[in-house]
């Protein structure tokens, strides 16, 4: 067993994969459930609606600035739960490892999958890890899913937006998607632009009012960015949704990146962000309740839903700063290949 | 979009993400959660434990004797959700792709992830699709994690054997590794040799007893095959554990392809065999019932619990037909890369 890199009888469910959890994994992932090595974990009873949700992340490079794969893995899954409001409680970790890919790297991502998941408070509770011949996969791919607990009868979901409604976003847009791209270019943009990988949870925990179900829609626009995104939740909710650019946060750094690189940051992916559509009467307190939140700071409302037109098809638009009207359309023909 | 193979906005999250969806997973895949197209599913309210566990499936080939991949992802994680005495109730799917993989293969997995899934009873209620560049994976990769529910207070657990239990097998053993090895090595061997995949949660529903708990350990013995499983159990129970050669169901022919190639059928995978040790006195009446089933028609007790000599460490040995003793340690050393 070379003590450097990770080979093929790491995967292969013998001694050599046994001594790889024992010494590295269960060195950082602490769960007592992850600790029995049994195939699958057994949790506590709960009480509520179970969520599911399931994330691959093959993210390139491994490492960037604002974090690494092992922060998406866990940030990205935790994410999606707290999006239909609910409480995370648990994830799942499955590695698919190249052979020859250097134990350091992955001792480091663990290691980071073990404090983001602490700090979160959802453990990983079981595991699987997969090791190919050189060649058969690029480094390491990172599986996480998670499962929540709903404890509301609230249903969030990307249907329920209503005309009338405000559009919330949590912060700035852009972040994550810049950082890797002009990582993948080799172009070195500087400044303070970083990935904004973190887990939304405890914002969102904050803001839930069971009583009267006035979040209507969360989600954090990863893949496509907040255009595409909101595009998905007009044609779900069968809405119209008008964006105003003068509110919309995006960081000069980031502007300026994309101008150079020639991207547009309504498109590029966010992994630290949260898209709240609710009843236009709460807006204005939740977005108090979310800038006292680390996570929230630069929470602004950027927008309103409204009918469509009879005859038409839902869509999104941007009210431009000098007045004028931009249709935003999915994102289609781009290929961002390995952004999470 | 070229129509015949995968290409990178697949997974992009835009609009041929959305078509690759609507068109080919939705189509085969039909649950009501799936189909809302949330990044998160929420399922009714459980009474019970949850249990969770997860899989990534890299075989190759993709396609052989007795399956695909998709069934190996359906069947592998209801089963491992089983071994504990979990009702399986979801699953999750997660697919890396390598751009330019075919897409009518894609649609065959797919479609046989849909017909296994629903004749097993556990629906896909939440996916991810994420795209790679050619050349940066091998093909299809696939994460199944599924949750379940514990509906009694019985531990099953690989810490539970007891010196005196006895030791079943569900069926022949090594058939999927000898399976996949053969083809890996391009040596056809003909015969009846065909993959075990299937899912165990029916048999294992018809044994538990949840009011005396006899079934102390279940394990489905996949990668490092029978005698690695059994050394985790010895090692974690504590306990000897003696297997006898003439009671283990090998198929003839598996068994002379294994000598052809040089393998041991103890050591391959198995995708459709349950492990179960339990107190004696119920040993007989539960390879009675399993043999009823179709997956447990050759279940057969095939050896015996004992205690640790004093001073000595936990070991599993195979009484051979000859009266011999040979010790059986776990898999080390052996790179059985993707057999599952």
């Amino acid at each position: 067993m070379d003590k450097k890199t990770i080979s093929l009888d790491h995967g292969s469910g013998g001694l050599a994969s046994q001594k790889l959890i024992g010494e590295l994994f269960l060195k950082y992932l602490t769960s007592p459930a992850l600790a029995s090595l049994e195939d699958c974990a057994v949790l506590d009873e709960q009480t509520g609606r179970i969520a599911m949700s399931t994330d691959s992340y093959v993210v390139t490079p491994l490492f960037f600035p604002g974090g690494n794969i092992g922060e998406l893995a866990v940030n990205g899954t935790i994410n999606d739960l707290a999006m239909r409001g609910a409480r995370p409680i648990a994830l799942s970790l499955a590695l698919i490892i190249e052979e020859g890919f250097p134990l350091d790297d992955l001792e480091k991502i663990i290691q980071t999958i073990g404090r983001v998941s602490e700090e979160a408070g959802v453990a990983i509770v079981t595991g699987d890890t997969k090791v190919v011949p050189k060649g058969a996969a690029d480094g390491l791919f990172i599986n996480t899913t998670g499962i929540g607990v709903v404890a509301h009868h609230c249903n969030i979901s990307g249907k329920r937006a209503k005309p009338g409604d405000k559009v919330i976003i949590s912060g700035s847009l852009g972040d994550h998607g810049i950082t890797i791209m002009s990582n993948q270019a080799g172009i070195d943009i500087g400044g303070d632009i970083a990935s904004d990988t973190t887990s939304l949870h405890n914002l969102v925990a904050s803001i839930l009012e069971p009583e009267t179900c006035d979040v209507h829609v969360m989600r954090d626009p990863t893949r496509g960015g907040l255009a595409t995104t909101l595009c998905e939740i007009a044609q779900s909710s069968k809405v119209n949704i008008i964006l105003e650019q003068d509110k919309l946060p995006i960081k000069p750094s980031v502007n300026t990146a994309c101008e150079i690189i020639g991207l547009d940051p309504l498109y590029l992916a966010n992994e630290g962000k949260c898209l709240i559509i609710c009843t236009a009467s709460r807006a204005e307190q939740l977005v108090k309740i979310m800038r006292q939140t680390p996570e929230g700071k630069d929470s602004a409302i950027i927008g309103t839903v409204s009918t469509v037109e009879q005859g038409k098809k839902p869509r999104v638009t941007l009210t431009t700063t000098i007045g004028g009207t931009r249709l935003l359309e999915p994102l289609t023909g781009e290929p961002l290949p390995r952004i999470c």
